[in-house]
């Protein structure tokens, strides 16, 4: 980008997971701008926050973003709404659960309640192809088929042995996640995970978001988890559309017959 | 700001906890800028991600900023490593759970995890001055004597009758909030509510946040929410420092002889 407005965007570009703090020429490197224009648009991101400056004069991340990111509909404010919904599955699976919505080709993760003892690391921010995520099967499974063509037409790349990557396959998958309601599916990203995945719909009834939980494959229960995600889905969506007074996962987990210690959640 | 830097950021300060969602002449108007001008830059941090277009054609903030905000090293980073901690006050005390930074004279929540049934209603991003918040107490208490003095001489707002904007008040509570390193406070923002915070520690050792529970009066066990605090606070700056794996606030209400269902936080 080479307006002014894309040099800006250019310099908070420059920073990603694993360059969360740059000095002046990192930016400017990464950012394609000379040393001098790297450290006037920098000054002026840390005179309005949304850059901040390190005692060794490195530069990261300010906390103006975070405020701006929390005004996101599809952000921390979708995150808020679901967050007691999010915990209660926290608490009654023990599983890392995730909160995720389309962007692009990719799903991004709104929201993750990580595992005490969890393989995966996965952070809020972070983003996946759609075909290796219980969440992007889902939501692509609700796309519409023109973007759902787009898709299966594209690479679909490899990361264990169980990862989808033939389109045909990948279709029928779709096919059978719309019409139960829920995605299971096994070490799509890490060999020994189990991933169940349902999806969350605005007000105006579409597939806005989806949850998932991912647990230990070894003595998972994949049908009671299906049945907690598709009662906690329903719930969520049911807030979403300002339904009745909260109905919570652990009563979800009640309807799903779901036998964890749901005495903990349900009465939080 | 006039700069064409500064036009972007302006765009972006256009929206707020009040204005999440804007026409494009709602944009041009609040950021002073005429209107091809908003459309040209709202236009460039579209295509970037930092802006959303709804069917209806008004724009709202964009994914693009959360997954930068995920870097902000005292934001959704620290909410990370905080997060497990975070949860387990949650659960143990039934409260609202605040962390919260320093930024300019306020303190800025990096998380809330909201009770129930809770009378307050923060959110990711909220900012309260200090003398007014459990958490900015803390994070005044431990700040440097300069700054101290500064906020002192400020005016002080008043929320509830229990607000302190005594400055000479406001200095022995300061005081006894680091000799005691806890602060306790009834109703500064709601009469109802009590709120007990605890500093945390950077590896440097220095007050780098703060973490805080906020209770119904009514009920509620200061003491025992003190030594809660106290012992999470601790596990939380040691985690933080690369120390011993996770002592998870649940372990430290067994060293605060907490009384409440510790046994579903604890396993977790």
């Amino acid at each position: 980008m080479t307006t002014a407005a894309g040099r800006v965007l250019a310099v908070l570009s420059a920073f990603g997971p694993r360059h969360r703090s740059l000095s002046l020429s990192d930016i400017a490197r990464r950012a394609g701008l000379t040393l001098p224009t790297a450290h006037r648009l920098a000054g002026e991101l840390v005179s309005w926050g949304g850059l901040e400056r390190d005692p060794a004069g490195r530069y990261s991340v300010g906390l103006r973003l975070l405020e701006l990111a929390a005004l996101a509909p599809r952000g921390l404010q979708l995150r808020e709404a679901a967050f007691p919904f999010l915990d209660d599955l926290h608490s009654l699976t023990r599983g890392n659960v995730h909160l995720a919505v389309r962007d692009g080709r990719e799903v991004v993760y709104v929201e993750t309640l990580r595992a005490r003892a969890a393989a995966t690391n996965s952070r809020v921010g972070d983003r996946w192809p759609m075909h290796a995520t219980g969440t992007g099967l889902v939501l692509l499974a609700h796309a519409e088929p023109a973007f759902q063509a787009e898709v299966l037409r594209s690479p679909l790349e490899r990361f264990t042995r169980y990862t989808i990557t033939e389109p045909g396959e990948l279709r029928r998958q779709l096919a059978f996640i719309r019409q139960s309601g829920v995605a299971v599916a096994r070490g799509t990203i890490t060999p020994d995970d189990l991933v169940v995945a349902a999806p969350v719909r605005d007000p105006s009834g579409r597939v806005a978001a989806a949850i998932s939980v991912v647990v230990q494959v070894a003595g998972a229960r994949p049908r009671e988890l299906a049945r907690l995600l598709t009662a906690t889905s329903r719930s969520l969506s049911q807030q979403l559309a300002g339904g009745p007074a909260r109905v919570m996962a652990s009563s979800g987990a009640r309807q799903a017959g779901w036998a964890a210690p749901a005495a903990c959640a349900s009465d939080r």
